[in-house]
């Protein structure tokens, strides 16, 4: 795994593109070549084409990268997409099909029947739909999603419970407004406050979630037979998505159980060692009032997820809190690790 | 009801304290006359013995009352209590003794079997249990209670929806700062974060969900025989607690009865013009993201119940947001109304 | 003063437009029977026109306002305007032209020669230069517009210290998001965090401090003639500016004929008994850690300015901070205020 | 220098403790291998004698140290002082006298004349003070001081510009609430508010600067005979202290040498590439809206001053903005900085 794989980034001068140069600095595998966006940008160096809103300043490396219109030419053969959904369809597709591997954190493709939406620690099994795919729109490409940032939390969280056969799960989330992008939400609207509403979110959350942990058979997702009910809340948190959880289990296992399970969770990242996995993916924390975003969420460079205060749910059998970094874990990092996933594979030799 | 009625506060100097000398600037029937605080604070002038913390200034009809030792003696027969609960169970059982109307809004008595835990829109004939506990206690005066800040939210809340037979409640909060008093919450632990763990608040909101929500038969309160789960959150909100709620029925009612419940809820204190009662108990907001504590919390001066979001829950049957103003309706705001209701019974006679 | 009077607003959706709307409910002296906007918005209905961003919701009474498009036509007489600085200038123009008396918080004009820069407890006579306005233009209406909301606060703190000859003035300001209206500052930019700058905030600060504390004379104002110099910053604040103030005098008053001046300062609105007038114009804190925005602010309905740690300053002569509420006292009611001591001059006559 | 070298922390369980633990993890000199507190910590194992309060967890180097009381004995010879300034002065003495090499962060000893009070890039040669220090108390130990995390940031700022004359210094600061520990300042207290008042530290910065940038001499210091004034502000920031400065020069430079002596600047810590030395120790900004301090006080390892919007001051010459981190380079940084410098000027031998 020596040779060094060039890469590009559709919709570089975003927010989330900017999580993705980002994520991508120093990366042992991937070098950044190539910088996509709008026309508007097409032409320009990258440091005049944006507004860097990261911490920390602009990288050299990618500073001084000239901005490509996004269609197919000269990009690499790997590409992040980070587009705004308002475009990626048609876009994301075209790359496709001109024979680019397309890792996308946009949600334009993630609940198509052939298109793997992949947490790696979760269901590495579901990139077995690309054949299909390829198959099926006649592309010698392909797309891979990751999910909604709010989404992976949870997975990751349910994930080592999944043996104990999951039946209804219900969600509330507290996120970060670093999910809204920029300028996204209005300080008007946040400061000391609560919006108790995400425009599609608990939508995407709930159908996300039974795809990412449905069974892949024959050539196709099975969901997860479970009811899932999500509450999505904005609060006034920089980085970093706090969900509380209640899980009802069909299997019925000890508290003891679950613990053991989140504690000795490990899975196909850890042991291919891929570059941006975790030591390990779920860490469970003892303190009584943790995770929390600001003081956890970072922890682990942002791509563990953080569960806290397992205990016995009155109304289903068991509730936790979980906690992930939304634009590490949750959208640059997530493409980034399945990118390594599919490294691992061979799919993209 | 035009006979003035003199008052007074058991635990005046703290934040508790100060809300509700506030909330008593101006009130129609009762007079704050007597102020009583710990040994420390005795003998001061109220504007001596502590820092105000609340916005605007202390209020001029306090400033120069002296503070009293909290023992029975010249206070006025009817007392809030604004006490810490280190110190209110004996304080508040020697005043009940020696024949003082308590009406507070600690935590020590709510539980006991032969004390009201009231809110006046959902169980006011709970008032009923006073004279059991004046014969069991032999006492003359008597202990009333007003639930925590996150319950009085989530019962009035559900309290239009009661008679639909609930069964299940899962609630997630998001409470405000306000509500752990002063200096209460660390600015190091709270800014730009959530912390999901409030002590004992889980465990007080379903058990006093149950009681407030249950039935008065014979001489005591038979709980509501529905499963409460609570969540319960800390955010960056100075003022309000804001709430994500699901609930199962019996009766299977539609979100259009529902909506009608909420809509037309009126209750007693409604029906008799109590001075502090809002006009309509229950808001509900149309608006997709409303209703969100900074904006909506001071409506109806602090009094009322917002609620908004209703919807199908894929686990329950229904979900919603319910907000209720934590220091206002939530504590000093209710305990008055408890007393205003007790007035309206004849029991400040 | 009993005949009530009609007035309007031009620019009536925006935030400050609605800032107006909120401070005219229920005034004494002014119906609001006519909102003017945009194209785009004329026809609605107002409540359908705009998203009402105040706490609280849209008052009744203007919720069914047909919106105007911003032409002269059926417009009252007297016309608050909140128009964005992009179109103001031709507008207002075009109204003060057809015999309108445009009471305006847009910065447009606030700097021309004949056009009165007012804040009535510091300036009320340089309302003479309307006459002057009026022949030069050949209007038979009228501007008057009200400074910055930076700008009020700062000079009713050094106000009542005219008389000490103001000779250097050295002021950095702490300013509430609300002050860049809506959506304004996003909250990535704002969250936990200073923005130590705000576009021509400083030149506004230093040119409208030297013009409304110069002096009338022969039909013109002669600008203070002391050095102002402003940095501005903007801080994760709602409502509430805070101005840190150094200021050298020529008479070299001692702290505590400052401090009289402070305590003992009213003026013409004060003396009028104009409706908005806060009964003391400068109200001096005590204590070592106040004024405060988010406790102080709203205290006298938003309408004084809160001076508190008056001390000696090493580099100039004094120091000491300043805070006033933006867009109560540095906007919708500083307008109003204008048109109020305009009223009692005879002018709306 | 490759020998390593034991130290310990005198106060290591506090919040300024625990920035000193965390700052030394992985450093290429010191070992810390000794942890000091009170005597009810003493006995304990380091992790069960405190909460750990900053992000990430307890370092597993010092976790199961055991804490020792503050008394000379077995302790390293080279010891950081994070002690709370009630206990500071007695223990310092005591450790110096028994020949330690105390270098603190607490504010006791900092203005007595015989102490350095040290940054490093402005005045390493202070340090002299020290052979002075030993004679005059009889000891063979030492104590050697770092500013207020208010003081270094101005003074870092200032430092280039020394060289044309510095006269008079006007400074605002908008501090950050980790500047005053744990529990520090309370969430009711600092939520979207600004708390214009800090005790004591407007005089620290004032005298501190003066001492700081003056001249030594013989064997004293002759303090700048600038006049300093300091308005000190808390802020809703986690972490760096961002001020507003306006300077005089009796040089009279033009703004191309200062923004060229800013850049251009370079000392002792740079030439000698001690290892907590930033590359460059002052970053000029060229955004008009920065510094920031949530996205530029972490930079350069939070050892760096920021400067930006350097412009004319109409009252004195030039005016610019600063920003430091306060916890890294305004306490545990400085203060290894410190004992770097001594190290390599082979006081530590």
């Amino acid at each position: 795994m020596q040779t060094r794989i060039e890469v590009g980034i559709l919709g570089a001068t975003g927010m989330v593109g900017q999580h993705f140069i980002k994520f991508l600095q120093g990366h042992p595998w991937f070098d950044l070549k190539w910088v996509g966006a709008s026309d508007r940008s097409a032409g320009k160096k990258y440091k005049d084409a944006m507004t860097w809103h990261l911490a920390g300043g602009t990288p050299d490396t990618v500073a001084n990268l000239t901005v490509e219109e996004c269609k197919p030419g000269n990009a690499p053969r790997l590409l992040f997409s980070a587009m705004d959904a308002g475009v990626a369809t048609d876009i994301e597709r075209a790359f496709a099909q001109a024979g680019h591997v397309v890792v996308s954190n946009s949600r334009n493709h993630r609940m198509e029947q052939d298109v793997p939406l992949i947490v790696p620690e979760i269901n590495p099994d579901h990139l077995r739909l690309v054949p299909g795919q390829q198959r099926a729109r006649g592309w010698k490409g392909q797309i891979v999603t990751n999910p909604n940032c709010s989404t992976i939390g949870l997975v990751m969280g349910l994930g080592p419970m999944k043996q104990f056969g999951i039946t209804k799960v219900l969600v509330t989330t507290m996120q970060a407004i670093s999910g809204a992008g920029y300028p996204g939400v209005a300080s008007m609207d946040i400061m000391g406050n609560v919006v108790p509403f995400i425009g599609s979110e608990e939508e995407k959350m709930e159908m996300e979630t039974q795809k990412i942990m449905g069974e892949f058979a024959g050539d196709r997702i099975t969901p997860l037979p479970a009811k899932v009910s999500a509450h999505c809340n904005r609060v006034a948190v920089v980085d970093g998505h706090t969900e509380a959880v209640s899980v009802e289990f069909s299997a019925k296992p000890s508290q003891a159980d679950l613990l053991h399970a989140l504690e000795s969770f490990s899975a196909v990242p850890q042991q291919r060692n891929l570059p941006s996995a975790p030591a390990r993916p779920v860490i469970y924390m003892e303190e009584a009032n943790r995770p929390q975003p600001r003081k956890d969420a970072e922890r682990e460079r942002g791509m563990a997820a953080f569960v806290g205060r397992l205990r016995p749910c009155p109304v289903l059998d068991y509730k936790f809190v979980v906690l992930s970094h939304n634009t590490i874990r949750g959208a640059a990092g997530a493409a980034c690790l399945n990118a390594e996933l599919m490294h691992s594979e061979g799919m993209l030799d």
